[in-house]
């Protein structure tokens, strides 16, 4: 039986991070030629690159990119800005170079993975895309499950291999993205179900729904809820019922690396909605984990906040796709060059505080 | 009459923004493949960009960095958690490659000048520093100006210089920083004279201080803003009083790159209150300026206020040297690359909202 195939994977223990060299980063930042503390967050990114690297010189030259794609049942509830054709004609556009991500990924000179989880409409072969497909689409969660234990188990291993993959490129750094129309009203309703928040406080405009739209996507949400709640006894029971194939895609992707010891950069909502099923799967899996961004869905900062995690920028994106994580990489390189490439007092004969 | 000898230059105009390119950069944002306005402020970048750069095309390739560096007589106050020397010390460090911005400067690739404005220690002379001494420091502005009438006029033109420079390079965005111990001292002095503000709300640590540090630095600045007050009538005569070399230097830059319509992005506490002398001399010169982040230092917040800006980064810097406005640089090439690379939908033969 192959590995990926199963779901003994899951129960891998997480790796352990690297204390003696997040003490020594700790330490050469007190002696670099700065005020202590002055370069902030490039200090503690630095450190903690550290910890994940096992390693006093922490680099994030090598950078995996994989995006996710694939399509919800919920979509028919008429809950998203944009026709579930959508899906399909962007897988088009990721192969073709034409969407944010591709811009992004040739910018910081990152290799790019697309993975076509499964579409209501056939996009056609790409080259550029390898084909994992689950089904088309997962089924309208208002009414049954969205995804049945074989899918959610092709899902979470389609994650593991991205990283694997990324593993075999010699990646420092893995950038996961998600795209699927609908996917923030799974998103939004798997959070829900996991924090045991109303939806009312975690859905918000997606791609562009006005008012009367999100009122609309609230109720088809509740609806979803109140039909899986008392079958909801796990985060994967949770992500099985009301989320989607590029969401468990990329909280297996977070549950590998968490395991391999690849530290991973998280995007969005949606993705750090994966993250949250990773760390309530299993707690200490965000320690692998860094947040590039708090996105303008309302859900987001919930989202973080339960994680204690606080991102480091604030840019008003909403598109997802790893967008968000693609634009933090180029601070998480000059945080690694700070740390790496500054003189230290001694070295370079400064007097220190008097 | 060297023309940068004189103060005729300062009157020049200002350059006009290019509304044309603006609004076509604007259409183009609707057109891309993405929902509208999903990449926040990264689409806000490259239509400024467009405006500044006058084509529908921005691009932030060659950026020239500039560090001025000066000493300040009110360091004898005992204001600092770092002695005098450091100044000195850090040109010697700046020349060898081991500061901050020279790690920065490096990762962004970018040229980086390096302009030695007067310094109470000498450094000694480096290939790479450019000498425009002006004198041993400013003088103790809690005894009588900081500057001469000629000191302040050579500083202003040393910045005015460093555009020129800029311009022959072929830079497409300036970068300003400034080092000098006690700085942080002489911009909470020259921000409270401006603003008419207390110094109590604008005066911070900076390099270090304790409370007992903060307090006594209020009391200084306090003493200062007594004996020059009834003197200022104007922004550049606070400059004299109460500013330093390296912080006249930046606002005369600043000043010039309005005139010759150099975009430049501005670094920390030290640099915006250069731009607030320079948008209180001549208001509109902000509109070329674009703000990196919002540092530590509480007065900081106040003058981005009272500019009517709000930064790109909030990473809890506060070192000067230029290093928050280069960390930002990435952050502008990606919406220039986004702006220019991505699909629009009709390339891409994506279907839009509903």
């Amino acid at each position: 039986m192959n590995e990926t195939k199963s779901l003994a994977w899951l129960t891998k223990p997480i790796a352990t991070l690297d204390k003696v060299n997040e003490e020594a980063a700790r330490y050469r930042q007190t002696q670099l030629t700065k005020p202590p503390g002055s370069l902030g967050r490039l200090e503690e990114i630095a450190i903690r690159m550290a910890a994940l690297q096992g390693t006093a010189s922490p680099g994030i030259e090598r950078v995996q990119i994989a995006i996710f794609v694939g399509d919800h049942g919920v979509a028919a509830e008429n809950v998203s800005a944009f026709p579930q054709s959508v899906t399909s004609e962007m897988i088009k556009n990721f192969a073709n170079g034409g969407a944010a991500i591709n811009a992004l990924a040739d910018e910081i000179n990152a290799p790019l993975d697309l993975i076509n989880m499964g579409t209501a409409h056939d996009p056609g072969l790409f080259d550029e895309v390898t084909n994992h497909n689950i089904g088309p689409g997962t089924a309208n969660f208002t009414i049954e499950p969205a995804m049945t234990a074989e899918q959610l188990n092709q899902s979470l291993a389609a994650g593991h291999d991205a990283i694997e993959c990324a593993q075999f490129a010699g990646a420092q750094l893995f950038v996961g993205g998600e795209m699927g129309i609908a996917n923030s009203t799974a998103a939004s309703a798997l959070a829900a179900c996991l924090l045991s928040i109303s939806p009312t406080y975690l859905t918000g405009p997606g791609t562009g729904l006005d008012a009367q739209g999100i009122s609309h996507k609230i109720k088809v949400i509740q609806r979803a809820i109140d039909l899986h709640k008392t079958f909801i006894d796990s985060p994967l029971e949770a992500l099985r019922r009301v989320g989607g194939f590029e969401i468990a895609a990329l909280s297996g992707a977070y549950i590998r690396c968490a395991q391999v010891g690849m530290p991973a950069i998280v995007d969005g909502f949606v993705a750090s909605v994966a993250a949250l099923v990773a760390e309530q799967f299993r707690p200490g899996i965000t320690d692998w984990l860094l947040f590039s961004h708090r996105s303008t869905e309302p859900g987001h900062k919930i989202v973080l906040d339960a994680l204690k995690v606080k991102p480091l920028l604030d840019l008003g994106l909403r598109l997802g796709e790893g967008s968000g994580a693609a634009t933090a990489v180029p601070i998480l390189r000059l945080a690694c060059a700070l740390h790496n490439k500054m003189a230290t007092f001694n070295e370079a004969s400064i007097s220190k505080t008097e």
